[in-house]
């Protein structure tokens, strides 16, 4: 694997392959577990034209804790605010020397059109580009309920809330699908576009019609930074129909199993005692994480 | 020691052997001097939700000196920006797999808080909380007070300026009286808060009254970025009436030891003469800086 | 060489050493070959008071690939904005223990002021100052002149545009005319200072007129940023008059190497087809920046 830029494009083979890799490097460098040496001396850029802090930091440890080099991009300021194209200013970074760009962009798209201009040697892995994809958070969600549910396929999933914008919904919808779940996506109609039925899932807009049935309840974060136009009335609404709350918990299965991408909001998407309770795996999540991005990263720039 | 929050509880025996340390570890990982292995394979954070570009430098420099790995999390723009709690924010960075964070608030307790939320194997140190305290400043100012004086204990210490919204006065005055110091503040009535009291310290606002007898001369920085109410009439009028000038110095004892926590306003709490002169110890200061946050360091993540 | 302040002061004999030891740096921690350790266990900091972040990371992966240790500190929002002095930040940094510092600055002659206020051990590389100087950048077009030419001595070289404000044109014009080139100076007379004639350089102000003669052509960047009062009419008449494209390069050489120092303005200072052509030599200048960085701290740091 040259590149990550989603899982539309990766086979159950692949996805399978990235996942037992992540498993293998639960903890790694943790602790008294030492670092591998998998990326020695090889240079990470991560290039993020959208603030993220955690997701960046996220995979500068992953690639440290592959004994690789981190350099980080901030373009706040720099040569993007001097007028340079988004490509020269790639080009100028591989031109330092360099194996890998992690790259993080508001323009679905951004990380494909970049493997078209870089050097051949030079990797890249999309950590999340507009709305189309952000693998290795499809990767860490998919990891989990693989480590909680012993399984994917045969599982019924639920993404709750904001599809229309949510890249990290269509990464899970294309991971999980391939690895054989069903998946349903649930939101006000508004954030649920037509698009989504030609992924083969179930669309419903009533969560406490389907919670039932549900194994995993994936719940979207609001991207109120993203808001801009009313796509539903009123948080309060929101929170009311579709928000994860002690009392619709009762109407799941006992065992369901509660994600969300965070940064969280508590009391809108996810009240803080489901948040902070047993069916949560939230920050099992972001250990994975970093997990699944050592993995990509072993896997792009290493052989596999 | 698992964490250090501040010195008000620390005792004279453990800020003792906080300096012993830090007075071991001088010039550590400077010129030719190599570094130590203490931290090998830990992970340093450096969580500043205030901005203080030099004290994060020096916890930064001292951790790698110790042979540890530091990351900065910048919450400037990011996640917290996107409504997550302080909390989350922290529990992320901690389920990435961390030994210590190193964190400044603006709320006094942010610190303490955490200790209570995180893994117990996670070490938290105060760099500044809210007007509570700031304990390695505290602890090198202390330790510069020891090497030009030889002692702390007998010897009179005055803190000249805003006392009300010092946490650099807290923990002095925690920290001198422990060792035996006689501590007197000394400002306006308005930055002299009544609680001060409670300390057992003595409380001036003539610094001309008392410059005679102090063995050290602490000079707070006029904080104008808090100045907002105009707790003094006017800086010149502050100058005229707090700074330490060369006229000044002659009221001194010749001997007198001059600190500044910095970054100093020249002109203002001190003119530049006496600032670059002789009796001054602000560089001295920020070496002792490096090797008391070494010192905690080392202390809160290995055995002490 | 205890500092690099600019190439006016350097003979032809130390820049032709500067640029071999670049040339014998190149590729040196790229790829699969090793890092050097000629800074191992030295700490260089970098403090850009301007924002830039490509010769900032130049800077920081030369120090990193000699097995230097890297500090950034950005002023911004930290304590310059509290008030504290250039001198005192600088010499507060010293204090942390340091080798180096490689300074940006709006202010021509700040790093020659630095030199008289740091300890005598510390070695100071201006990174861009005002409008005085720019070395690096100057030695790694000279660099790339040398390689693609075979020689510098004898070839006519124009610098294109902005010849004001730019510390970029001036430490080219000193390097070329030490190492014995013919450096023409063409732009608006707006932007072409009479001062320049001391420097013994052709001045001209129709690129047409010279380009047939030229062997290189130099395009500095148009600094919007710093266009702040009206230079030249408008953005489409200065592209028109000097912008190099493809129609003006038939009437050039055919091996006539274009440089431009960018971040480039596609359209303004060059046409895409050009920058993208054979005769541009855009990301080689950024590659042997790299390796000029190395050969600068390499020789400041290390006797050479």
């Amino acid at each position: 694997m040259k590149h990550l830029l989603g899982l539309e494009k990766l086979s159950a083979a692949d996805i399978t392959k990235l996942l037992d890799r992540a498993e293998s490097y639960l903890g790694v460098g943790v602790g008294s577990t030492p670092k591998r040496d998998d990326l020695k001396g090889k240079l990470v850029v991560t290039l993020f034209f959208e603030p993220s802090t955690r997701t960046k930091i996220s995979f500068q440890l992953a690639a440290r804790r592959l004994g690789g080099d981190v350099q980080d991009f901030s373009p706040g300021g720099s040569s993007t605010s001097k007028g340079e194209t988004f490509i020269d200013t790639v080009r100028n970074i591989e031109a330092m020397g360099i194996d890998a760009v992690v790259v993080r962009h508001t323009s679905s798209g951004a990380p494909e059109m970049l493997t078209r201009h870089l050097l051949p040697h030079v990797s890249v892995v999309n950590a999340g580009d507009g709305s189309h994809e952000h693998p290795t958070q499809g990767l860490l969600d998919i990891l989990t309920v693989r480590q909680r549910k012993g399984k994917v396929a045969g599982l019924t999933v639920a993404l709750v809330g904001d599809i229309l914008h949510s890249r990290v919904a269509r990464s899970n919808i294309h991971g999980l699908k391939k690895l054989g779940a069903h998946v349903i996506v649930c939101g006000p109609p508004t954030l649920v576009p037509p698009e989504v039925k030609q992924f083969d899932v179930e669309i419903a807009d009533d969560l406490d019609d389907i919670l039932p049935r549900c194994d995993v309840v994936n719940l979207l974060r609001v991207q109120f930074e993203r808001q801009r136009s009313a796509f539903f009335p009123s948080v309060g609404e929101y929170a009311h129909v579709f928000g994860m709350t002690r009392d619709r918990m009762k109407a799941a299965k006992p065992d369901v199993l509660i994600l969300a991408p965070g940064p969280i909001n508590r009391g809108v998407e996810i009240t803080p005692d489901v948040a902070d309770g047993p069916n949560s795996a939230i920050l099992q999540q972001v250990e994975n994480g970093l997990a699944v991005r050592m993995a990509v990263l072993g896997s792009v720039i290493s052989d596999w």
